[in-house]
């Protein structure tokens, strides 16, 4: 085997190129060594043209995390706003994600299925979203733990992507995570009373929870501790969406679905029409807001949000 | 379309479960909802088993940010010691991790072959990496760049896994990187020497460089500016290594790269190994050197790199 | 390494089951050996739910293999007999195919997006249709060249399975097909006819044809040789269409389109329906036709092959 | 939508080319139409470098099948020949394949780690050898089945294809299916002893195997029937091993496992090499024998299995 000054001779020109931090030559082409081979072993990992493509991070061992810096059970708002601007962040700094979604530890990022960024690679998508959440989350938690500094374990997140071929599809995807939030806050409140203000343990809880269904429990935190669930805030009943502003339009008047169903990959627009739009994306601001996107109306009235199409962007109140 | 109040009133048993920060209950196993068919669209990524896994990380629009942040050229000591305390955490909290290599802004690390950190699943694996680098780079950018605080849009990097079958492919891609390395550092110290102590302009210096072999480079180092391209520092040279610290062994004493092509998949090995051997990892000091990884002898003396057996903990000195 | 001898002599109890042509013990669950890890290597390959899926054969090394059997110049009548035969065959062995396409020595075969066969394994679905081909191709083979027997070495086929999202892309791809035939036969008519009635040789007509038009070698075959392209038969101008038969509807008396696209994956139908629908499908004759499948027409008044519902069985003549 | 005539007239320029049996124009390289994007959908799926590469086919429906044309049991020494003689093609006709292993309706094909046909593509390699065995299976069929004429449904194969890093893998891998050719035929050969000597129906005989060891059925085989299980024909109880025939080496004068094991892709062969080597496989009779491929033995004096280098043409008896 040749050592590092025997390689050092090798008889080739070199390519131009400068550093960017600290020895990196840029965009050769050239084989540098008799080692380049080991680029053949990388497997490519396009995912399938003309579908939705949804990037869902998770928080990792996000249950000792919060125990760790003592989130308030059952929701943390701290926690939540903090996840808010993260994912904020990243639909700012990534056009091509149409809408977000986030409850508890775990984020949902959508690609309009017409989305060629980094030529739709799972990996570079997926590594791509994870790390500016991360970055993000560790950035601004002092602005939400203020006096509760990190320290190593520092919080980090998994995430995959998973494609869906119609918009129907995409629907039920969202459904899923908002039923879900749905289903785990009416839970969690009701074992929380329990505890914090029926002074019973955690084992006990879970015991008297068993085999309830939702009227149960919203019987149990109205008889039991006056708690009317409906009045809860909306951030922990719905999760939370994010998504870019513009006019909200009378639903019936599109019918954006079909259209967008029909259209088939690749979305032929003209360039100038692409740098518009580009404009227009990024002049929307970006809503955190706590919706129903289960129902149809949420999506009817932003027809944007399917189509790919900004929308007008509201005048100033 | 069912709205969220209609879905509340589904009548199923709710699984129990306690919140993290927001509203999650774990570990539930039943149907939800009817939206929960969507689960099925994830389609595993499982890595070939009994092979090497490689998870390159990159910098994203590093180039930029370098320049944002006035890193020193050709090298900025500050920006490569944050890079290798970030993959130093990394390597500490994931003991899968064999050996990491950084050069500029980009770090390898290496699962050993039998590893079966989370089923070996690609996107867990690639995202875990990213997430805990990021985090760290973020979160120790202060240290390193003490009167220069982050600013929007943060630091971020991509990354990739790749399969290598045998201890050959992935010495080879560690050469890989470690010659390009050399390569673009050579580069990149005669460029910016022509630059900052000749007095060229960027363009003048690439064309200078332009079809130039190493020995030419040298040459111009040493009699234009009496730079003895040796001495310069080996972190720049030979980049960063990340690996536990164990006893050196005598050459020749083992044949490692036999015994480790032989085992096959899965490695049979009791629980009671595996607990002496965690604690036994756990307990090595990860080390950062800047060391060359081509030639035979790093690897020879250093046995547990590619065997996966912990080594004598080094006595004090 | 243990010998077979020894392997023998394992103690375990071995599972009932019995043979079906050698020594198969079917159905067994657990481990035989030692060696049974190596199952652990099988990577899944599931094709995305809710997506048209396309298998498309082709001959291998058919130039020398029409060379081999005389086959006639432009198109081989008894050589596209006998692939329509086969894929006939294949079309009536699994009613999951809603249509099949084919010109020259291809074929593409087109599981409806709810099919569920194999649990949509790609590699069980492309080489049950590869082998199921290609015992049909080699079995009526001499129905079709009567008196020229096969011999090694026989001819075979590959595959491959693509998905398809959306009506619109499985529509754009059959047509992407059909204009291929199209183009193709155009040209090879014009070609052959420049050799056969020309009197030229190969080179020469492909330098006569190079850089014209459709229009271009439309004019050459009527003027020269007194050919009306239009009434070339049907089979060699719009290749063959394989799909199950059944009474034609008026165009416009469905949306099956926009009801397909809606449908999400998994299609809910009670198991009486499913079985009813299966009598159904088996009692349909299967036509191979050469129609113009680019038209909407075509789709229109056969809205089974898109809804997967089985339409009216036609009265006898 | 356009209709074909349309279509007919669209201003391009045709490519050159001609059919081989139907309407095919080869190597054109343009878009033909503005339906050419379908090809965009299609996804890579090269197998990774430097891994032994085993193509598996089994029978579809054989129980059935072997029913229908009267197998004997519980082996029919017609069928398994055919087996062979079919995998003895493949492997004739594909000299990338080193070895083959076949038992009762299923075959596994071994490429050497090194090869490239294909471009290692998965379906292609799959679907090449499922549909040349299917194709020697159906037209050798009336030699072994002289008075039994197929019908459909015809036989036909499935298969897959799994990567094995290491040669340990790659023999565990072989050893698995012997042991469960062992396993099964020693099952079957009592079970069927029970019935058609033993007189008890198929539901008797596989309560009294149940529970039952190796060792007991070998008891049952000697004690009742006086048949010495060891004396059955070989074929029934090794399989079938199909290989290149060479000089047999000395065990012991080759360390080919250590050697190929840093074997490292690509390899590294001349042009004139390759062909020599090409030349020599072609050379070698492909030979099918029922031998134990368990044991190191066989691998030891057949160095050329692993090496994937051509040994001795044996001289003529």
């Amino acid at each position: 085997m040749e050592s590092l000054q025997q390689l050092f001779l090798i008889k080739k020109q070199e390519p131009p190129g400068f550093c960017n931090l600290g020895t990196r030559v840029k965009g050769k082409k050239m084989a540098n060594s008799k080692f380049e081979y080991v680029k053949q072993f990388e497997q490519p990992d396009q995912l399938l043209p003309n579908t939705w493509i949804v990037v869902r991070i998770d928080g990792r061992g996000f249950t000792k995390f919060s125990t760790k810096y003592a989130f308030e059970k059952p929701n943390d708002k701290r926690a939540l706003d903090l996840m808010n601007a993260a994912a904020r962040a990243v639909v700012t700094e990534l056009p091509d994600i149409t809408i977000a979604y986030g409850i508890s530890d775990e984020y949902s990022f959508v690609f309009h299925k017409t989305s060629k960024l980094f030529e739709r690679r799972a990996s570079k998508l997926v590594t791509t979203i994870v790390s500016t959440f991360t970055a993000y989350y560790v950035h601004l938690w002092s602005k939400y733990f203020v006096d509760t500094p990190l320290s190593p374990p520092l919080p980090s997140f998994d995430g995959r992507a998973v494609c869906y071929p119609s918009v129907q599809n995409l629907r039920d995807y969202m459904s899923w995570r908002q039923v879900d939030c749905h289903i785990n806050n009416l839970y969690n409140t009701t074992f929380w009373a329990l505890i914090q203000l029926g002074g019973i343990d955690a084992t006990e809880a879970e015991k008297s929870l068993k085999g309830t269904y939702a009227a149960d429990k919203n019987e149990i935190l109205f008889s039991k501790f006056n708690i009317n669930y409906n009045n809860e805030p909306e951030i922990y009943k719905k999760g939370s969406v994010v998504f870019r502003d513009y006019e909200l339009v009378e639903p019936g008047t599109h019918d954006v679905v079909q259209e967008i169903e029909h259209t088939a990959e690749p979305a032929q627009q003209s360039k100038t029409q692409t740098e518009k739009d580009k404009r227009k994306w990024a002049k929307a601001r970006v809503l955190v807001e706590h919706l129903d996107i289960i129902k149809d109306d949420f999506w009817d009235r932003r027809p944007w949000l399917l189509s790919n199409k900004p929308g007008k962007i509201p005048k100033e109140p």
